[in-house]
């Protein structure tokens, strides 16, 4: 029998984003050309170029990392014409999709995004808490033949990205594809994901009753950084047998690292089974990260249905 | 038996060059950490970043696509500080090792790039009549177990790449591997290559008589773009059954674009079979170029050797 439901207000205002990096091309093009396949009946989906600057350079972002921006803190602040674009188009966006945490703002942002990684379909949610968006990640994956993984940002850290805006979101990354190269099969997976989601957001306006059930997820756990000599400069890359193994488990002393020079490879240090995502991702090597650990959790979630009138 | 052998002189100067496209790090990290790999007692080997502004801002080019600079035509300009920073920058290098088409040029240029192409192994010569580079080629490719074939330019376009510079030269092109990324097995694989490449010249200047043969060889022919808008955005990618099969033979009336907007493919017009290249390479997009057909050909070389005193 059912537990107690929790219950959401219908999705009325759904939001699907593309080109938050400007140069992951399979959120553009869905963007640009997939609108006749996003209309359903219960609600409105409206499509935005979130850094079309960014876009039309074919880089990832023109002067700060878009995705960075959306923190409650950085939203209160004043922008001036010296504000880093970034900065301004994340307040002009939430000014048009938000204001975040208010009752105006969209009722779900999808973002779509690219990696250099073998993540196949990732599906990435912000938090546990929110509980309808976990329902529809784990639609999703129960659908898909293909791996399908539900990433969980970690608890407790506030939240920067553009989808954060949104009432409910989830970032849809699929993996891998160049940055500034759009291949077919990432762009018809990426819009069959997104069909999906819309068809289960139909479902749950429409009254549907999603039952209670558990749902694995993927929780980020720490950075891990290439070897660096003292310039910073790489002296080391990601071991063939970890490249392209996102997701798949890491365990202490396995190989991470090939040194350049040659000799042995370096091993994970940690001390137990671990699984590593964006392996190799190209954005991440001036961030300091070669790839994430994390770990694999299950989330109990209740049943859920739409608040009746 | 043999017949006549054509002679050349040894190669006393042979240069590495990577990063002459800044974010192809195969080649750069090669040159930064391969130097130990790379010495041969008959001969001095060099190593050299070509573009290191392009290479340190993790970009294709600061300016200007280095390696279109260097036809005589433009080595015989002269250079003010307004130039862009590539020309000025080939210039330099024309001096330091050309000057092209002189006696004072290194003996043999390899330089090292990559694609977002599924090219693997693929050798680059700029002309049927180098029978030298071509030997060399065919014997890379003899070793190799893994696919590994030879790309000629057309014949009569002026050569502007850089390599273009030595008396004999070859680019090792390794695809896929994305912009900015580092992967091992493209690493690991280029190195192999060039090691292999410096073990011939090895021979070859210890006075080995090279047997004539043929080699099999895909020779450029045309570039197909992709489908535009009336600005000049793309309406269509590269079909699914065309990505990743560089080399493999095309077929009039084959799916070569998938649109967009849903639809029917749009298919090969040529009244050949072709096989392509740099299908979908990230750097061709601003070039107006999807791929490059190209025509299988068997090139007979003569017998070499090198010139007795």
């Amino acid at each position: 029998m059912e537990g107690p439901r929790k219950c959401y207000p219908p999705l009325r205002r759904v939001l699907v984003s593309g080109g938050t990096h400007g140069n992951e091309l399979g959120g553009v093009y869905v963007v640009r050309h997939g609108a006749p396949c996003l209309r359903r009946p219960s609600f409105s989906t409206q499509t935005v170029l979130t850094n079309p600057r960014a876009t039309a350079g074919g880089v990832r972002h023109i002067d700060t990392d878009l995705n960075r921006c959306f923190t409650l803190e950085a939203l209160s602040q004043c922008a001036s014409a010296d504000s880093p674009y970034e900065v301004r188009r994340a307040l002009e966006l939430n000014q048009t999709f938000g204001p975040k945490g208010s009752d105006q703002a969209v009722d779900f942002i999808c973002d779509l995004h690219n990696t250099t990684a073998n993540t196949q379909a990732c599906l990435i949610c912000d938090t546990q808490s929110d509980y309808l968006s976990l329902h529809a990640a784990r639609y999703l994956q129960s659908l898909s033949k293909q791996p399908c993984r539900i990433l969980l940002m970690k608890r407790n850290t506030p939240s920067f990205s553009f989808m954060s805006i949104g009432k409910h979101n989830m970032t849809i990354e699929m993996g891998p594809q160049p940055p500034g190269v759009i291949r077919a099969d990432v762009y018809n997976k990426t819009l069959r994901l997104l069909q999906c989601l819309l068809d289960w957001i139909e479902l749950f306006n429409r009254g549907a009753v999603i039952p209670a059930g558990s749902v694995q997820c993927f929780e980020v756990d720490q950075k891990i950084d290439y070897p660096r000599d003292s310039d910073g400069q790489l002296t080391a890359c990601i071991h063939p047998q970890l490249q392209d193994r996102d997701f798949e488990p890491l365990n202490p002393g396995d190989p991470i690292f090939q040194p350049f020079s040659g000799g042995d490879p370096l091993v994970f240090g940690g001390e137990e089974t671990v699984y590593p995502v964006f392996v190799n991702e190209c954005a991440y090597y001036s961030k300091g990260i070669a790839f994430w650990t994390t770990k694999k959790i299950t989330i109990s979630l209740p049943a859920i249905t739409v608040t009746q009138k």
